[in-house]
């Protein structure tokens, strides 16, 4: 059962931080810098409503928003707080649309957090929902796309004060353009994707994902075992449980992109998991066998605390487990997984759910 | 006199571009390709009406337009006939603006004759002005920006269909912005600098420079001696007559840049003249001293027939002479050198007016 509408508090958000961390799958950008944004918003402009998808009118308008660039530069840049403002204005004057509430077009990492800093600062409630029910690293790939909405406007707005209306012919475009902008930048903006009624994101849009993070938050601090209730919660499997023994990354066109390599310990000693980045942790492989993939979620996490590890945090010698779980349906279909199975990331393998995986290779 | 408002036939376009080339100080991309666009639109779409400044109404709209990329691209690709269309549509449906009348950024080179292909396809007519009296490589270096028009819009539209209206804090922004998105789309795209009223435009633009470079490329094609009609016809300095000996020429970030070298014959044997190039002649120098820079103009012309040589079009061997003339005073004023003075393409060095450097070096 999904609540129809709940406050936000400052005391929800290290539980939502801890959440979004695990939905990131590596990436979506630092947690830390999101909950200071989301922290500092709410202490200056009070506790965000919550609100389920079914409570709002179908032409109040949604504006799904995430920060857009190299998590490495997200990490040590934090957003100016007159960004959303600058966006909702930008909305209001040139398109004359007023925006009712924001949305999170990523619930995992930073942008998870994020849209509670500029929903507070713009006045506005947050829609129980994001786009994906994860991170990913291109602009095109979230649930409306794939859901087939059209493309109407991308709206930008960065820490110098630009605002940007782009309207591009499709996905492709609106991630190609996009990330020329954000680049231009200084590799960090924020982004509506599109611009929609709340009647065109009902059934294209993933319902609960804040509660959901909430909630995984929660279970991990409550737990005593935090990666077995961690495992229960997300019906998760344990790739492997062992110590980052090598890792390779680099920053280029506004993406993190290399590769991390965990050894086992305890019962797993002898095997070798590697998994390949491009912001989020894309693929997970044992002596080149697939075990888990993109749409599925791999998520790196600390072996004692069960804390998310991004993939601009891994260091040589972190006690380290990998988790893996089903994504949401929507990634499951044809154009799900055209837009975001492996293919899309140029590896040249087809897509199993992981639990298929996972049961083949006991 | 500026005559009110004139047909721009079919027949005029040899001469426009011309005139067009020679303004072009080496850039403001192909006039091959601009003059196919221009007599395929005025074909399919009739002449074009060319209007001074004054014949419109102080709350008009005139959209300034060129196009935006390496010239060594626009050599190759010829736009889209849709991109002008798709802009004029954008305007009026985002920003709920109707475009009254179309005007040249730059006169000079492809960007002098291509808006006549776009007032045709957009059935406008053209104002006889520019915002530089010559060519420019980047976005904020207009008059309109020397006159401290704020920035409203930029409006961009692509081969591909993406259209995009920017809100740069300023100029360099929207250098910076403009530049990125062109590069994203395949380094050139069509863009509106400004969206303005005439009123705005008023004392802030370069007027009757159609009717200018149509002059230039008619005295060009009727004179014998169409080197020394282009001296009388600009007041002009011959700072070389020589051959090409030298090119140093490359593409990078949306830019060609590079240099010449021009070896003096007959009485300027022995003399070496070497002109420093962003996509336009920026600087022109014998033994380390400046005969010339911008603002003013320097254009490499064909010794025999006077048609100008593009920077993109140089190649060694070529039998050629170097002319030089003041700039419009508007570009002399303190914000006119800081925009588009030597310093601002980086050359440490004050600005000095052509006409005494000439006189200096005699």
């Amino acid at each position: 059962m999904t609540i129809e509408q709940w406050q936000l508090q400052e005391g929800d958000l290290d539980d939502l931080a801890r959440g979004c961390a695990i939905l990131g799958t590596g990436g979506g950008g630092s947690v830390e810098t999101g909950l200071l944004a989301a922290r500092r918003a709410i202490r200056e402009c009070g506790s965000v409503s919550v609100r389920a998808l079914d409570t709002f009118a179908d032409d109040d308008i949604i504006a799904p928003l995430s920060g857009i660039g190299a998590p490495t530069v997200g990490h040590e840049m934090i957003s100016s707080e007159a960004e959303a403002v600058a966006l909702q204005r930008a909305v209001q004057d040139v398109l004359r649309l007023r925006i009712a509430a924001v949305m999170s077009s990523e619930i995992g990492g930073s942008n998870g957090l994020a849209p509670v800093a500029w929903a507070a600062r713009m006045g506005l409630p947050l829609v129980d929902a994001d786009a994906m029910g994860r991170a990913f690293p291109e602009v095109q790939m979230v649930s409306l796309y794939v859901a087939g909405v059209p493309y109407n406007y991308v709206v930008m707005s960065d820490v110098i004060g630009n605002v940007s209306i782009l309207r591009p012919t499709d996905g492709r475009w609106a991630e190609r353009q996009a990330r020329a902008l954000a680049v231009a930048s200084g590799s960090h903006s924020l982004m509506a994707d599109y611009i929609i009624p709340a009647a065109t994101a009902r059934g294209a849009v993933i319902e609960g994902s804040v509660s959901r993070a909430v909630r995984i938050g929660r279970v991990m601090r409550e737990s005593t075992d935090p990666i077995g209730a961690l495992r229960e919660e997300l019906q998760a499997r344990q790739l492997i449980e062992g110590k980052v023994v090598d890792i390779e990354r680099r920053t280029s066109g506004g993406f993190v992109r290399g590769s991390v390599v965990i050894e086992g310990v305890g019962g797993d000693r002898g095997q070798l998991v590697r998994i390949e980045i491009q912001n989020e942790n894309l693929v997970a492989l044992r002596d080149g066998v697939v075990l888990a993939s993109v749409p599925d979620l791999i998520t790196v996490v600390d072996t004692a605390t069960g804390t998310a590890i991004s993939t601009e945090s891994l260091r040589y010698g972190q006690r380290a487990s990998v988790l893996a779980w089903p994504c949401d349906p929507i990634w499951r279909t044809e154009r799900g997984l055209e837009t975001a199975g492996p293919r899309a990331f140029g590896y040249d393998l087809d897509y199993r759910p992981v639990e298929e995986l996972a049961s083949a290779s006991v």
